[in-house]
């Protein structure tokens, strides 16, 4: 695969928050070895060392960036341990992070071409500390990918079976039940569900629908093709509904409002859907 | 107008977060349609769903970035209904968002010259979802501004006349009495007025200049040209003054402190300024 | 020094956070002067008015960026009084900003070659306002040399001997102990010391090692190469943990956790290293 320098991007999503100057050091590391490459935050607010969150918030993103985009994810529980640093390509795209997990929604929805491990140290910063492989490898490693250096030339190959993927209990159909989980809480507080749409194809039509949280005994039947879709016009109403997230995913929101603070509950929590 | 695509700016402003990856996305499909555009942040922690804040943020803004540039908003409450999704070019600049009054400021300040509604789905994601009109509708639109595309291109003129603004009761003058509300809280706990420092010529000479918040009965005399403009080095020390904010508008601080917090009030609050 | 305008770099550290436009309107100010610099955030999120803080987060990060990277730092309590607005050449980099000892590591550590005051009004926006430098003296300033303009050209040569210094009671030795204080707390709450890693040398070998917080008598005395370096598997635990930062300093951390939370201590606490 070419790729011209003068085009090349790198997306960085990490849990490093923006406050510490480590993102920026990150990038000041890519354009020592890059200096035209064009740098793009996914964003630093994965909940910290949340692998699952990082792994659905890079797998609603990476589709609509340009191909041969280098996607450098850095949540990482484990660094320092034996967990391996690696490069995927996957996809039209490239992948440079621990392997953990981070990859799981990825390598399930693309076509694998290569993994190999981030081991060669002349693709690594001269010291490689035991805590921040985010600038001693990755950055290194997804610059240097940009340039158009070759997989093969950073380590060993990796056996893609041997890639570690996140159990990935999205949904379970139980009879006429869906059990499944609330797998991110947006911005607005908009819960999203491990449910994808296509698996409820009548979502909006069936008059039976009810999404409950067994936590609170928390019961929600309505549902809205768009937040603005009411009848009401009390801006200060707080039911929860269900919608259609743009993210693919059944969600729960409330309108001008914040569903997870409505309803007292949040990321990880159990969700039935019963048709 | 002309611009090369080397040099195109695109300037984002939402009330996304960085938390979700949604501004990441944006940025995706910018450049997948525009590679070589320049991406600017102006801010994505607009209050959400205020509208009016996002427009006051915009008007203090804009002037500031080189002509040509392209200004994404999404601010956007109304998104999947039928809020009308529009371009404009007004002064030396393009913007691009809801039609729901978010450039309120910026039509009242600069020559108008062209809206239209983004209608023509050949500019849009080949789906368009009812709840991400950021991704699917402007990131897009935008994108081919940048290239080049004239926004006839893109639907149907509007009258600039039906373009919504904002009821901009900024401030009245009673009297005396200047009637107006805090329109903006800074990152720095700064209250910022809706009274422009033009319409109080006096403001630092006239002894009599008071600031009063009915809420809470708290009045506030003492002015300062500068922060550190004081004679007491009591670094402790938590008294609010009023100011001239950078933004053109009369402002309420507390040195070393947060006049938010001090004062206890914040956005929206109403205040009354006697001459 | 030359150095082209298609490469050159401009990173940015402000307290003004993100969510007023502050950092957009520098952004599109440096734009309008510099058409094709690059630009990276190195942090937005100093501490406010925290001017240790401030030089502490640049001191950790410039060495890590290109030669010939603007550095255009804004933590500025004295913005308005007579403190002076400088740039300065260092090592192999720029740094525009207020002179306030926001640039003490950077002095410490590299060699000097040049300082000036910003008084020139040829490199300033026409009108100065008294409370956004950032905007009217540090954005223009930092574009000018991006594009290459001499110091010299910005007004009188300064002294490196009258630039301001924090004092820097970084840790003072008292015998067997190392009196310091915490500088700097990251974004999952690991806290970091004042003392390097170099001056203490048996850190991980010594058995008598113990870092102590005489404000709550909270005493660590284990030691961990890398965070995941433990011999339990319990996800649960909350033991405060002695690590080398890959800041180069000595660190308290606590594995899935947050240090200064489980600690009840944060920035510019005592601690006292036993050796």
């Amino acid at each position: 695969m070419q790729h011209s320098t003068s085009q090349s991007i790198i997306a960085l999503m990490t849990d490093f928050g923006l406050g510490d100057g480590d993102v920026g050091v990150m990038k000041g590391v890519m354009l020592s070895i890059a200096p035209a490459v064009h740098l793009i935050d996914l964003t630093h607010d994965v909940a910290p060392q949340n692998v699952l969150s990082g792994a659905w918030i890079l797998g609603a993103s990476y589709r609509y960036f340009p191909e041969g985009t280098v996607f450098t994810c850095v949540v990482d529980p484990g660094v320092g341990s034996t967990r391996r640093a690696i490069a995927l390509h996957v996809g039209k795209w490239f992948f440079v992070g621990p392997d953990n997990g981070l990859f799981s929604f990825v390598l399930a929805e693309q076509p694998f071409h290569e993994a190999v491990r981030l081991t060669n140290p002349m693709y690594q910063l001269p010291q490689v500390s035991s805590t921040f492989h985010g600038r001693d490898i990755f950055a290194p490693a997804a610059a240097h990918i940009a340039r158009g250096v070759s997989l093969a030339e950073f380590g060993p190959c990796v056996d893609p079976a041997d890639l570690i993927r996140l159990e990935q209990t999205h949904f379970e159909r139980q009879g006429e039940l869906i059990k499944a989980s609330i797998i991110h809480v947006d911005n607005f507080g908009n819960l999203i569900t491990s449910i994808p749409l296509s698996a409820v194809p009548d979502l909006f039509s069936s008059p039976a629908i009810q999404l409950s949280f067994p936590a609170n005994n928390a019961v929600i039947t309505e549902r809205r093709r768009f937040f603005a879709d009411t009848d009401t016009h009390d801006m200060t109403e707080v039911r929860p509904f269900i919608y259609g997230d743009s993210s693919g995913y059944v969600g729960v929101a409330v309108r001008n409002g914040n569903a997870s603070r409505t309803l007292g509950v949040g990321y990880g929590i159990a969700i039935t859907l019963t048709q």
